[in-house]
């Protein structure tokens, strides 16, 4: 050993010893079991203190690289391969915890793994059974696509024009006179709401919304610096809205039409009032409509898009509900430069959504085949609707309370007890039931669970009730 | 009139006067063509100075609500209640010039918008011809997929299990061996730059690559508040890097094979110097390799992530540059915490890529189609890049050089003088040719052009060569 530290560098003299020693590891020159020269030779050929030495050898052992077996004599550790391989990881850990977007709540990452297990009941899933997805019409409708060299090509940046012109169509039962410039195609609502977020609002923005709200569930706004509010009933007046936002940009989330989660439907009254109210506060309004259609026995009232005269209103429909959420297809739908925005960021991000995706939206909208689908379905949904209904009602009377479904896919049942914690929550699970608990629509909620009727079949929708039930009896009595 | 202006609000008093009057004219009380009454009448009403009265109506006037007729009297202009319309429009311009995402570049706007008119020849394209999707055997193979309930619902957060164990296979021969846990399905391989960038990079990072690169093309990273540092040939040493990035987090781009634009292949010991620098380093690496299947006459050389020990290369593959764009396909191969940190924020972003699409891309890997489609690729498109570079002898000898390419889609041509300018760009685009100029892969570049072979048909492509020949020819006499 003729290697000596170079106190000219200006890394320390044991830190030295510590890298040069890894090295002989490394590099196979001291195999596993190598054992030491003695510690007073050491330092007499390294030129330096025997503490100095010491000190080298003391961060080795702590490492894992060296180890003393009795006495003084130390040997190269039987474990110093795997400590080796392990400091060479590329620590991923540290860049995720530094990065921007946010992680997914740990109740959520929870729902979206178990909801790979077939065993589970999931009883919260925003999502259509299986079976009530019109798979095999699908399949079927693909032959009669139009799917040439163009349109399986990149897509222009607003997406098809042939479905923006369908679109255009299909919103007049909406209320909504458009034209394709002003449609942007997304894939999903939830995409309409990343674009917006990093395409229209500044870091700081308010993103006023009801207390009870989708939003608070995804990270979409908060991950860029974006505040949301959660207003009750009587906060929704410009003075309060004026006093919340100061002088900041802000904007309103709204879902007018069987709100998620709680399934309100807001009259045309109450519709024209919001618009009013937003447009002299001068407040741009994110109308989310992709609930609409599942109204069980009434047509919806126009959307309020419909009494846009100043373009503040960004309106956003999707198949995901109704038709398939594979498809990953919604749209938004606002004045032109507002899309214009959209488009050339969703250009930025992915270039654009799937083509043949497209292709099969437009093919359901053009036949009609997506209304007289739509027929069907509600009626199935309504008959779901008041299964669970009624097995709430020989459950759960005595401890809560709940309005019948007008539509959609939920009831949002409220517990006059606050019983909802995430220890219920994880209860459940391990019974194989998945429920969708009220704090992650609103911070610090115990009382509210957004239960689905869209999801299990009959038989689960009746074991998930009556496990659900079960637990909640075997926590009181605890 | 008996309104006065309140001395005790902290509004000016002439501000006072124009709300007011702007709230008789919209509320209809002042209709169009209405005479005011005398100035001097009027201050006395208000209570003020002729001046304070006067400073008001300039501003009405200037605004364009008031007008003067003859003399002294002052009307409602006839335009006044479209001046109050446009007022009342939300002004999204304030927005987006306030929000997070960069636009794209003007340049690559125009690209964007001019790529759709059918007109242009498109000379610099990234994207394959119509007529070279396998548009017709696509259609084919839908009657083959298995679409069920499941396979179009919500996709689990890494996508379609079957779609991840079809690359798992696929990729063995880029000497990649790796499990469906370590697979992430992206919307096309920008989508996972995307990810990345607000998935694993903290503000202020530095993304190293080659001095012309792709990225610098979009905004995806610095959008972020993400570096983009172009290193050239000589910079690519240990102590460069660590000057370069200081403290910094850090992450390297790179396309092995194939590079876009400048068509270079590295050897595979260029690939384990890069790599090893990286690993000494502990600098990440993003490898872009969706152009590795276009190599004409020889096999690629396997994927840097075919070395890594350490878990730091994260691998992009794609389907848009072989099979079609439209289908929106991607994949990431990485360790398993950067996999579960893109799938959890892709659930947040748009909740999975197309079902449809997924299936597609699993059905041609699976059954070989893909690869069996692949070769026939290669011979056009080797049959297309002798075109391009028949066509270059013929124009540009004299004044560029070239290298006769080795796969893909693109020519990079180096003028010999700075010719390359916006200038040129619009001169082009008005006689309806399309070229991407080398100032979007490096900014001040006025050399370069990334000529596409793929997409114009051969008389498009002789077309466009001449009329770039005829534009420089011009510019130079002039």
């Amino acid at each position: 050993m003729n290697w000596q530290p170079n106190r000219s560098l200006p890394l320390s003299l044991s830190k030295q010893i510590v890298q040069w020693m890894t090295e002989q590891i490394e590099s196979g020159e001291w195999p596993i079991g190598t054992k030491l020269p003695p510690q007073r030779k050491l330092a007499l050929s390294f030129g330096v203190n025997r503490s100095t030495l010491q000190e080298a050898i003391d961060e080795l052992k702590a490492n894992g690289l060296l180890s003393s077996k009795t006495g003084s004599a130390t040997y190269v550790s039987n474990d110093s391969w795997n400590v080796l391989v392990k400091q060479k990881q590329t620590n991923w850990q540290q860049y995720i915890e530094a990065s921007i977007h946010k992680s997914n709540f740990q109740t959520i990452q929870l729902i979206n793994e178990f909801e790979q297990d077939d065993s589970v009941i999931r009883l919260g899933t925003g999502e259509l059974n299986p079976l009530l997805l019109p798979s095999a019409a699908i399949h079927a409708s693909l032959s009669g696509l139009d799917l040439d060299g163009k349109t399986i090509g990149y897509s222009s940046p607003q997406g098809s024009l042939s479905l923006r012109q369908a679109i255009c169509s299909y919103v007049q039962k909406r209320g909504i006179v458009t034209s394709p410039e002003n449609i942007c195609i997304v894939s999903g609502a939830l995409q309409a709401l990343q674009l917006i977020s990093v395409g229209l609002l500044e870091t700081g923005s308010f993103v006023l919304q009801d207390r009870f709200s989708y939003l608070n569930s995804i990270h979409t706004f908060q991950s860029f610096g974006m505040h949301l509010y959660g207003l009750s009933e009587h906060q929704y007046t410009l003075d309060m809205i004026q006093r919340i936002r100061r002088n900041r940009q802000a904007i309103l989330y709204t879902i007018p039409t069987l709100h998620n989660p709680t399934g309100n439907c807001m009259t045309i009254q109450q519709k024209k009032e919001l618009y009013a109210l937003c447009e002299s506060a001068q407040l741009p309004i994110i109308e989310d409509d992709v609930y609409c259609e599942l109204l069980f026995d009434e047509e919806p009232t126009p959307a309020m898009k419909a009494f846009d005269q100043t373009g503040g209103v960004l309106y956003i429909g999707s198949v995901s509900k109704t038709l398939s959420p594979g498809l990953r297809i919604g749209w938004v739908i606002a004045s032109t430069p507002v899309i214009q925005r959209l488009a050339d960021i969703k250009m930025q991000m992915d270039y654009g959504s799937s083509a043949i995706s497209q292709q099969i939206v437009e093919h359901w909208l053009r036949t009609g085949l997506y209304e007289r689908h739509i027929e069907q379905l509600k009626i199935e949904l309504q008959r779901r609707a008041e299964l669970m209904d009624s097995l709430l009602q020989q459950h759960f009377q005595a401890i809560a309370s709940w309005e019948k479904p007008k539509g959609g896919f939920y009831i949002w049942i409220k517990f006059h007890e606050p019983i909802v914690t995430t220890d219920l929550f994880m209860q459940l699970l391990k019974n194989k039931v998945l429920i969708n608990p009220g704090y992650i629509y609103a911070a610090n909620d115990a009382h509210h669970i957004r239960l689905s009727f869209a999801y299990g079949s009959d038989a689960e929708l009746e074991q998930g009730i009556e496990i659900l039930y079960q637990q909640i009896q075997t926590n009181k009595h605890r």
